[in-house]
């Protein structure tokens, strides 16, 4: 496949030393070996992938003459591969598509082996970054930052602990939901596809919490991972992306999980916008938390569904406020101020937030 | 577009005088000498395409020195399209892919702007063909057969009557189910995405044949027709599509729509093998149709799925007899002896069904 498109000397990109225990990484290297593809390698990626290690892998890939990337692990690994495969064929600052919002058009090819399934960095044309000068966390994306193949093996997803498994389900239903609070109307389609994957992510998570061996949940979760962020969902429809965008700066912080940062952040948002559209919330709570709808009283319906929504990422192992997280009401200044959001510079497409709302949302996950 | 995909000449392929009329084909010829791309024109394609003009499209690619082929039209110009393309790089007679299943490893690049949602063919990798010597009518698959691009303007498709909107409902609505009846266990995935769409069906089409010009509902039937059969619903599971073979002997036989075809054979062949696995068509009875699951009688639930199934075909216009089809009867053994099918050569990955289920099928259509 490598060969397929193109390529004659690949970077194996990768994060700490669970795909060398694996073995997993071994049996990616003999692969290229066998098809007599050189290589060279850069481990390192962490959660929340910086800056740094992008220069480092820029440096080398014009170093080597690398021509294709093949990350293998989860959305971590994945983005930074991909700042790498833009940074590497740009005569500027890698950093100019993520502070600058320029659409990437040129960039190595990528490709993937999925160890997490959470990110959908896998199937989608979105990398995220946080730059060490600053703790800037930002995102860039472009079709070239699609990957040419991924390869989706479940199995390899089986060694993920608890909280791993949780925190990629919240991902991948925080994915769905950006895309399913919208102001288009009339986009049944999607919406029946968003809510079909949700409803899955609630049968299936506490499967693989229950059982981590569960080959037919962890297919399902990896499934609806790429299927959640590719944007077959998302298609002819606005989105929204303002609780990533408040999560953010909670894991670029705090250094925690994106995904546990949006079990806090994304109910807590839901409650702050949901008069915006009632009647949305309404669909939400019936069609994917089977509550009954209240005619004579709309928003007690929409009120449930999100107390559902909260309860369920509880019960998987989720933090839900600012304290189960570790974070602190004394820094809600400091994360109002990194988000770069003010009465100019709003955040979200289903309801456009203010540093003063995004203010209130951080106030009310400490409640 | 044209041009990122290295085409140089162009075919563009249409069907009768439709798209002359509305302008769409000067549209579409104006734009290629816009960018100077020289191009030649092959028109005449009919519903049920047939082998006589895809081999006079293969002459004139060959001649003509063509390197890409643009489909203007519905599923059965766009299949056209695939068989020239195929046959314009093989040494051999292009019917071998067909007659013969050999996976299409190579094509000229195939595009497509559509004007009917229905067949799926815009993002499949998959074409139909009717050979006019003996009249069979089979299908070839490859991934060079997927389109590098397809234009998807629901405007299009707000000239299509009603009769016509609703074979293509229809169409892909028997795509999802030919997926959605399956032996592969624990696919929630798939399945839930399946109902999204069958309900987005259940939806949409009598908005549009209550007012032809409903943008949204238009814009929502053709965005569903290419989830319904680039496969994003079928990964990883078994698939049946016995039906889509019982009916293409109708359609060969008769020159029958397709979806009306459909509409005849796909209830009776649930019907038929509904007991193979009640559970599923519980399933399908509640998930889909919205009926009560009666717990005592697990039978009565599916049975009334499929009723229900029957009846909106029926009240979107589609036959759902043999006698309300203008097929006959008498016709069963030629119909049979034509697919054949045999005990060695089963229809069928659900249930794999022999010349006598197939004949039992056609039989139940009678009644």
């Amino acid at each position: 496949m490598v060969k397929r498109f193109g390529g004659t000397k690949v970077l194996v990109h990768f994060g700490g030393g669970s795909v060398k225990k694996s073995g997993l990484l071994s049996r990616v290297e003999d692969a290229l070996k066998a098809e007599e593809i050189s290589f060279v390698e850069l481990g390192g990626v962490k959660p929340n992938p910086r800056s740094g290690l992008v220069y480092e892998g820029i440096e080398l890939c014009r170093k080597e003459n690398v021509d294709f990337i093949l990350a293998v692990g989860g959305g971590s690994v994945i983005d930074s591969a991909k700042a790498i495969a833009a940074g590497a064929v740009y005569d500027g600052d890698f950093w100019d598509y993520y502070s600058k919002g320029i659409p990437v058009d040129k960039a190595l090819p990528v490709a993937t082996v999925l160890t997490i399934a959470a990110a959908g960095s896998e199937g989608s044309p979105d990398s995220v970054i946080t730059h060490e000068d600053g703790m800037y966390k930002r995102g860039a994306s472009g079709e070239s930052f699609r990957p040419k193949f991924s390869i989706l093996n479940p199995e390899l997803t089986c060694t993920l602990s608890a909280y791993q498994s949780a925190c990629g389900v919240t991902d991948i239903m925080a994915h769905i939901c950006e895309r399913y609070f919208t102001n288009t109307k009339e986009v049944e389609v999607t919406d029946r596809l968003c809510e079909g994957l949700l409803k899955t992510m609630i049968h299936e998570a506490p499967r693989v919490i229950a059982d981590p061996n569960n080959y037919e949940a962890r297919a399902n979760i990896m499934w609806a991972g790429m299927a959640a962020h590719n944007n077959i969902c998302g298609v002819g429809r606005g989105q929204d992306w303002a609780s990533h965008g408040i999560e953010h700066e909670l894991s670029a912080l705090y250094d925690c999980a994106h995904g546990a940062g949006l079990a806090v952040i994304m109910p807590h948002w839901m409650e702050y916008v949901m008069n915006h559209d009632i009647n949305r919330f309404c669909q939400f709570a019936t069609r994917v938390w089977d509550v009954d709808m209240d005619f004579a009283n709309p928003e007690n319906t929409a009120k449930e569904g999100i107390k559902r929504f909260r309860k369920f990422l509880s019960s998987i192992g989720m933090p839900v406020t600012f304290a189960e997280l570790g974070a602190k009401e004394e820094d809600i200044p400091t994360l109002v101020k990194q988000s770069q959001v003010s009465d100019k510079n709003r955040m979200g497409g289903f309801v456009p937030l203010d540093d003063k709302d995004v203010e209130k949302i951080y106030r009310l996950c400490c409640e």
